[in-house]
């Protein structure tokens, strides 16, 4: 069974034809993924769209989430995207686990949310500090919403403290960071494809 | 193939013969999970040992991690078990992710870290408030140590704003509790069972 | 001197002629603040304005930020209310930390941020569960962000795990929450007089 | 009046005789309190002491927690330290907020803890990422129990991701570092000196 991947580029920014930091750390997972065999449906530019404000799948004329939703959970596995600001994910982010918020509510007879054998890694970039606090609160809103996270679930950069350089302007991509991709999009194809082929079995309610 | 479960105690009390809230919650999952067939290698009170400060596997004499790594790692499960202190982790649950830092430099000839393959559950008990925070930070050092985190990887309660009741003391395990036991118990045994047959694949150092 | 104080509601909701659990928990610190002879400005519901992506003080067309900032600024004391989702502040409570990141590059011939000498306080609510970490992300932002925090600088409230309960829908305040909030507030009074009084004197670039 | 500087190094190890990179952050930040005429008493590398664990102020036979809390309590100014793992404050740091959580039960006539009065900030240091979210855990879990926090209230350095360098081993100290500890000294005296003066009124219990 073929895997598919879809990623989110969480940065404030909308698309002006320059690729953004997100971007490329985004495509250094997604072309590891590909040498595991998994296609790749596209990386949503979240600025892009009007998702709204709310904790509903449908927040009513010109919500754009319920799109996006829709193509989010066709995919096998989600590359969730995000700059640092604060040390903290971007707002657009949040936004985006706020509307997920709504799985809760939308389980199957078993109690299985939309996003149950579906996995989600994350890759987050910044000028400075800040990676790991962003992969701990994405972590928690993505596996509280019913994303399975493989080992070692993020792919980050981020410069020398109170830096200002950019994670698309390094003359190459660190060794590091290049090694770590590889093993994530490994460890992320191996769990997607098992719970493709055998989804969680959840709990009927009478059990 | 049997799965073994393991869990961690992270209460700062030594024990005294009683249980803890911590226990309570702990031992909820445990009777999920020996549904789904699971066994039990017992619970790991962390405080009745002497887990040296360090970020080694061995920190010299009198050092009782080595022993508590050796039976976590022969476990397929781990249940992270902590109360919270100030919204936080346990200062002991602190100690056990620091001297799992050593796993990163611990990789076989594929990179794999020894907690590869195993997965990873929350158990957060607490009079009032912070148990999503206890479980993202408990998410992003575990899955920074290799542990895959199943969807819906934490079961927790706290009792209402600057309330003062244990969770031992409820007079019954509140519904939505015991329900979340139970899908957590599923995913858990049903992620573990996966990765025990199919263990990561890792990546070669020269791929 | 007089001190004047001024609220951010950062519900995901904008008015609709209704009040909210978070307006509530602003309005418990409001009457306690206008005890301590402090002027209240009013709330920004932030959800009414279009506050638009970035980190610059003036996103261009259509961006309401510049008239919030003006507003936010012209107060001695900033109520920042939030409430809480996934156990995480509001995306709109990220937004705004977002737009305050500008101050960094505002400061004056002193290194003093636009914030400086200003006090912060947190309101927070919720359901159940994420009072104090919302209070940390809040606490980082703003403080890295030039706001400095009295004693004790949050008053929140959130029901049992999983609850569903909202602040507003509560028979009475809490008494532990009643006088939270009157230490909050004579914290932030006697803090926010001293520093209108006696300004940070920062530290001249050539020191 | 003359206004007293402690810190704390929550360094994982014992002293050897050797600095660490945390005493350089601390030493910074003491060098330019002393500049505004503080007075310094000195480090504890709390490592070198038996604090058990426990949220009391006294956990009984062989507990050095009381008496560190009283050189602690002395002064009016602390300046917190601690080395990143994992992305979040080292298990040392969390052990001592732990024990500062009983500062809530010892509130005086008007409802204030011992720490009413004394301004703290942090000083992290780490090879690579992680300071914001230390200074958020450490300035909601200080906040919470008394301390105030001046504008800008922590001084930092971490290295480049997945970094290996130490802070004590960078040739020079950044400019940047240099020119936040004058700032973070300057704002710390400041209101310690004001607070020193004019301690928080508090609330009469039948106010």
């Amino acid at each position: 069974m073929a895997l598919t991947a879809i990623a989110l580029n969480c940065t404030l920014k909308a698309s002006d034809g320059e690729s953004s930091s997100t971007d490329k750390m985004i495509g250094l997972l997604v072309s590891e993924l590909k040498k595991k065999d998994v296609d790749f449906a596209g990386t949503i530019r979240v600025a892009d769209y009007n998702v709204k404000p709310g904790v509903t799948s449908d927040e009513g004329e010109g919500d754009d989430w319920p799109e996006l939703r829709r193509r989010i959970l066709a995919a096998d596995i989600l590359i969730f995207g995000t700059p640092i600001w604060l040390g903290q994910p971007s707002s657009i982010a949040k936004r985006v686990t706020e509307r997920m918020d709504a799985f809760l509510s939308e389980t199957d007879e078993k109690g299985r949310m939309p996003s149950y054998g579906k996995v989600a890694v994350v890759a987050v970039v910044g000028n400075e500090d800040g990676a790991h606090h962003v992969s701990a609160e994405l972590f928690q809103a993505l596996n509280d919403m019913g994303w399975t996270l493989p080992a070692g679930a993020v792919c980050y950069w981020v410069g020398e403290a109170m830096g200002k350089t950019d994670f698309q302007d390094l003359p190459q991509i660190p060794e590091k960071v290049s090694s770590t991709a590889a093993m994530v999009a490994s460890n992320t194809a191996h769990l997607a494809g098992m719970l493709k082929e055998r989804q969680y079995p959840g709990v009927a309610s009478d059990e």
